[in-house]
């Protein structure tokens, strides 16, 4: 578990992309965030308080989060003064990088000295099971894509706040690098070794108090030729009461799979409702979210009322018009009658 | 590549089933084995000739393959000498335990002395590349089943000898241990990371010419909760042509996962058939693999005979009847005209 709360390094970010992860975790858990620490040369603003490492060690900062990326997730050697000053200081490193905190010699002589922690969220820390397929206690809602990158993690961390403003208890539980840099544990997924898939999300997501919902982070998609294995092993580890089909209505193709059609909703609905029938007989799908970023807002009214009648269920874009309908129907005892 | 011809080393198994990883290869590989070598008290027997490692050595032998099972993978103390010796004497090691011959110091050293290998086929030994899902000549047929252990390797197997006697160019691609041994080389699946599963695959059945055909092990199942994404990746990997579906009639749950009833071979073809299709529109399944070991020779004919009816598929046991009609179904250019 990554302590908190962060202070959220941009590093020489070249622009608002390259700190994507900065900037979900400053949406997501403002709470948990004391500031921004940016290089002079940073491009990148997530327009809360620009602070020192020490004012955030004073304002109770125990990690210090590399939310900005490089071409290739390396560890650039500008970025090293200031991680090497936050270790000295007393915080933790946190990064989601494909190159790891742990590799880089002189970070991990300075964090040995001074007794701190150097977490790479895309690194297996544990063993996982075998998944035992057994039911558990409490529900799950598990979002679902017609593709990769299509605002699944932000249905799940929309649906938690919602549900968590209504005093309903819910879990937001993570599955990929942002989402445990946000809720600060989780398990990195598509590091995980075959066998243990389904397992570490049973372990993510035990038995709980019948009226607690998690909200799990979704991975890959059922139709991607790269990740769909990854996601049928959410679906069945997650035992999934409710279902949320999430979709980026321009895409033109797969992300990263040219000549593959996106598959339309109904498919999805079809596909992956059939898989979690496998693990769990009573899941429904309640809701769909859809990232509307690309289009105006006409057109974005225009579609997501078209797929709500279309599609016979409550839809919305999360950012656009929250996800009030959904946590209406995750709440409906009568979804979940049948 | 593991090195052939094999000494199979049967150890001091208990009964026959201890040893069906050296059933498996010489069963399968009868032409790549010299012959099997047993400790005193071993209850196991291929029925082929016992022989020393000075014997095996003479008569070519170029590794010793481990294929006996202790209880939780381990490898016994009582194997060592024998293991020693076959390193001294110029052959390699290959074992698919759970516990690795590369973490056993004593063997360790002796290979490196000697300038001998240890294969440890459960273990990654190589990195494998995302998935990239572009179309690649040549032909693929994957084993899928209603649940784990239905005969699905046997089953390729047999597909991949029948082929060849009849002069069709055919590999066996290996996914899980037993395969890996007998084949010599392959992907051991369910150890890969999860993002990479499916780019193992395409690597494994790289395009070939148009009219090879790759018979691909299969591994789990779509409908078991443990290990389905493994499945579904090795799926999206393979882009079959072609499907075998595999099935044990007397099974009353599926293994592992009590209370969970197997799929009918009619939802394994519908629920198969559909994810395939998504990587490759001219997928087919072409037949149906029994094993119908645990019933009687009558039981037998019966299940098979009433399988083909109501699937209308050619339906066989590989092991009582040959797989004659299932490689005619796969050469036959009817079945993939549509």
């Amino acid at each position: 578990m990554i302590r908190k709360p962060y202070l959220l390094f941009l590093g020489d970010a070249p622009d608002q992309l390259a700190a994507k992860v900065a900037r979900g975790v400053g949406d997501w858990r403002p709470d948990d965030v004391v500031g921004q620490l940016r290089l002079a040369d940073c491009q990148a603003d997530l327009d809360i308080e620009d602070i020192t490492i020490a004012e955030a060690v004073s304002a109770g900062a125990k990690t210090m989060v590399i939310g900005v990326a490089n071409r290739g997730g390396v560890i650039s050697e500008t970025w090293k003064p200031a991680m090497r000053k936050a270790l000295e200081a007393g915080m933790d490193l946190a990064s989601g990088l494909h190159n790891y905190l742990q590799d880089e010699p002189d970070l991990l002589a300075v964090a040995e000295a001074c007794g701190r922690q150097l977490h790479d969220v895309r690194k297996v820390t544990q063993s996982y099971p075998i998944a035992n397929g057994k039911p558990r206690s409490g529900k799950r809602c598990l979002a679902v894509g017609t593709d990769v990158s299509v605002g699944k993690m932000y249905a799940s961390l929309a649906l938690q706040r919602e549900l968590a403003s209504r005093n309903v208890p819910a879990t937001f539980r993570a599955t990929g690098q942002t989402g445990i840099l946000i809720e600060g544990e989780g398990v990195p997924l598509d590091a995980v070794v075959a066998d243990f898939m389904a397992g570490s999300i049973e372990q993510l997501s035990p038995a709980n108090d019948t009226d607690h919902w998690d909200l799990i982070e979704g991975q890959g998609s059922l139709f991607h030729a790269s990740y769909s294995g990854v996601t049928l092993a959410l679906i069945h580890g997650s035992q999934p009461d409710a279902l949320i089909l999430c979709h980026e209505p321009t895409r033109e193709s797969m992300r990263g799979l040219p000549g593959y059609k996106l598959p339309s909703l109904d498919e999805l609905r079809e596909v992956a409702l059939s898989m979690a029938r496998m693990v769990n007989p009573r899941c429904q799908v309640i809701g769909i979210s859809i990232n509307t970023s690309d289009l105006s807002s006409d057109e974005a009214d225009r579609y997501v009322k078209e797929t709500a009648a279309v599609m016979e269920l409550p839809t919305t874009d999360p950012i656009r018009y929250g996800v009030c309908e959904l946590a209406d129907a995750l709440l409906d005892p009568a979804n979940f009658s049948s």
